[in-house]
């Protein structure tokens, strides 16, 4: 073999090494101890992090975590004894009723008309009636948008609507994405059934053309008959939005999900006691429950991990903060909301200085939202600007998350994680939400940010 | 089922749609024009951009493409039909010679002391040579730094050396991690082998501890003999240390590789001729060659595409630039830079303005690295700076990449595109490295941020 030419190697190594340093050259002087806090904080989670070790348990123990069932209690029950085991003071169970819906055997969409017949990958919503054993059948009629159903008023006569619009792929944000379209998933049923049909199938949200249905929370409105409402894959929406433009088009749809009277479940809470202000609280938390289909890894093992690995964090490094730091995993924030809005209701007089939520996945952090205006917000921004040199340093307005909103109509100021966001519909609500899209290095980040913005909020 | 709280569906919408906006609320007006370009550019690329799809059609074609293989040849036909197709001009083969290696059989690590005897996952390194066919046997000797293996000296006569060195975790930046363990594969053999060692295993660069290893490319000191060399996963890695620090451990090492002579391939060339001044010239570009394990779809399909791309974003959106904007798909990055250093040879007369590279993976950009030093820095900074709101507007000192590294050596100003780096070396140089690991959006952004970049410094 010829040796190769001398450049190759010094370009190598010089295009390894080029990008080492993104922490800023002119960084102010008055924050180092700040600045030097949080490398501390990230170095420490990055080399000895275990945060991808607690989601795999979480996950193995409890990978379906449904509000009501059986998988919801072992969570629990293992979040109970974790937080036990990692040092967390005060660990409680905040008990709380909750729905329980349970899917019941797979469900089916058969197309019927054209020939062949043959059948589409979906999965009910969370909350939808069954349908009788034999199913219902009926012709589909697509719409986009509610207005388009309100055109066609009572043309849906006992007809299935599928409601098919897409997430816009333009939009940067697929949270934003996600925030157009999901109007159809939740109130699309009660609106078709307004008009007379008999069933409703949703285009599964995400931005992915592919073959697998993501589920998600629906609600009745409470004066009309309530239909049976199913996600559809994006692959199944556009091959039936195909046909039916071809030419009449027929499924039939079967069910047998069911909602079941409400049972006890519990938030789980354990604390790091502040050092000079016990009775002031920074929440950090995320939700314990998930759906029934993959492992509620990114949503929400992840947040509710990076949470509790904040802690552990804190509580490794030595860092007690001077307010206590409580770490909160929510049960029902899928389909009810319950324990958040327990859990505000039973602690309103508790002092809440903050809450921070990660509730939207585990993946690399730009920074967090933050639902403060004016002075308060700029003071928080000088805060979290200090994460800048580790890539989290944004904070843009927005709210924290669906758990912490009941605090934030208390008046507590409300932050959220906020990962990049291109990968999160791809895995939502689906059986792809397992612990394999999850990237240790990712979710080490998480936990260090949460870790990082709660002690400057509890020491504030 | 009874109705959910009103609370939860309002807090739902509130979570999803509160971090819609990112874009800065006091951008400066006399940018805006700059800004709606970009805009422009991101929101075309993401709704209608055809980035994956390129990339499918490289990685169906030619998913094998090691310099000087009937894959390389395959991608180069491919690559200039297509950039004929997408309407670029003077499309054109740059020849150049190009080493030819070749892995043979499957190569093989077996343990034979202690028992049981079994195999490690293995690959040759790039550039090795191979064994008897009978391979070789030798004790385990383990190294972490090149200090310990110089302190060794001739204890490793007749035997094999494992660098066992990891990347370190803490690191935040992969590629300063990368930095700083890929050494012992380049030169490792090489080192050892002056001390009399008769093969050199190698961990594999990743911050993953899997079963999955990776090659990469290594070369030999002129004046030592030429041993095989190996990478071992990481697990075999671990496996391999654990036992040769409880007691002597043997293996055998058996690789068919071989270096042939070189051969003729080329670079492929086309441009988007600049409407004012189409002698200077704006290159931008990625690699087209790439090992021969996994398809090459993050090192460097999707550099190369990213920049394909961007000259067809460019055309779909009649943004003529008035410098020229010539996409380069440099062959042989990998294992000579043949490509890179004959392109800058034999184009040394070109004006050329600046030179734009990515091949740091295909994930969401953060924005660019520059070898730009003062006023030029501080100028392009302004530029990248108008990416912010599309969470691309980092530019930071580095290298550009190894293929302009030689443009840059003629004093071009380098780019080099910024992608998240946490994933990266997950896929590098494996069988992992597959169009499944690269993501639509993220690459699509990859390739707006290219475009913007380019047009300004060819409008500039």
């Amino acid at each position: 073999m010829r040796a190769l030419p001398a450049p190759w190697i010094l370009l190598l190594i010089a295009s390894c090494t080029g990008t080492e340093r993104t922490r800023d050259a002119k960084a102010d002087p008055s924050r180092e101890s700040e600045r030097g806090l949080a490398a501390h904080i990230v170095d420490l989670s990055l080399s000895e992090g275990r945060a991808y070790e607690l989601l795999r348990e979480l996950v193995t123990q409890a990978p379906h975590r449904l509000s009501g069932s059986d998988g919801a209690a072992r969570a629990v029950t293992w979040a109970q004894a974790t937080m036990q085991r990692l040092g967390l003071a005060n660990v409680r169970l905040h008990r709380c009723m909750v729905p329980r819906w349970e899917r019941g055997a797979p469900e089916q969409v058969r197309v019927l008309k054209p020939a062949p017949a043959h059948a589409l990958a979906c999965l009910a919503l969370g909350g939808s009636v069954g349908t009788p054993a034999a199913g219902v059948e009926g012709e589909i009629v697509v719409v986009r948008t509610s207005s388009q159903l309100e055109a066609l008023g009572t043309a849906v006569r006992g007809k299935i609507v599928l409601f098919n619009r897409p997430m816009p792929r333009a939009l940067r944000n697929t949270f934003a994405a996600y925030g157009a379209s999901v109007p159809q998933r939740v109130s699309g049923a009660s609106r078709a059934a307004k008009h007379g049909a008999i069933a409703a199938l949703v285009r599964s949200m995400t931005t992915r053309i592919d073959d697998v249905p993501h589920t998600g929370g629906m609600r009745y409105a409470p004066d009309v008959p309530k239909i049976p409402a199913l996600a559809v894959s994006t692959m199944a929406a556009e091959e039936l939005a195909k046909m039916a433009k071809a030419g009449p088009t027929w499924v039939r749809v079967r069910a047998s999900c069911r909602m079941l009277a409400d049972v006890e479940s519990s938030n789980v809470i354990g604390e790091i006691v502040g050092s000079e202000k016990p009775d002031e609280v920074v929440v950090i938390g995320g939700h314990l429950d998930c759906w029934d289909v993959g492992q509620g890894a990114h949503d929400d093992g992840s947040g509710s991990i990076e949470c509790l690995e904040a802690a552990r964090l804190l509580i490794a490094a030595g860092l007690r903060p001077k307010r206590t730091i409580r770490v909160v995993f929510f049960m029902n924030e899928e389909n009810g909301l319950r324990g958040a809005l327990a859990y505000a209701k039973d602690h309103a007089n508790h002092k809440h200085v903050a809450a921070i939520e990660s509730d939207r996945g585990g993946f690399e952090p730009k920074g967090f939202t933050s639902s403060a205006r004016g002075d308060a917000f700029a003071r928080y921004k000088a805060i979290v600007d200090d994460l800048r040199p580790f890539g989290m340093g944004v904070l843009i307005p927005g709210g924290g998350g669906a758990d912490i909103g009941p605090l934030g109509l208390q008046g507590v100021p409300l932050f959220g994680l906020l990962p990049a966001w291109n990968r999160y519909f791809d895995y939502h609500h689906s059986k792809r939400d397992t612990i394999d899209a999850v990237h240790p290095r990712e979710l080490a980040l998480g936990a260090a940010a949460i870790a990082y913005l709660a002690l400057r909020l509890a020491n504030e």
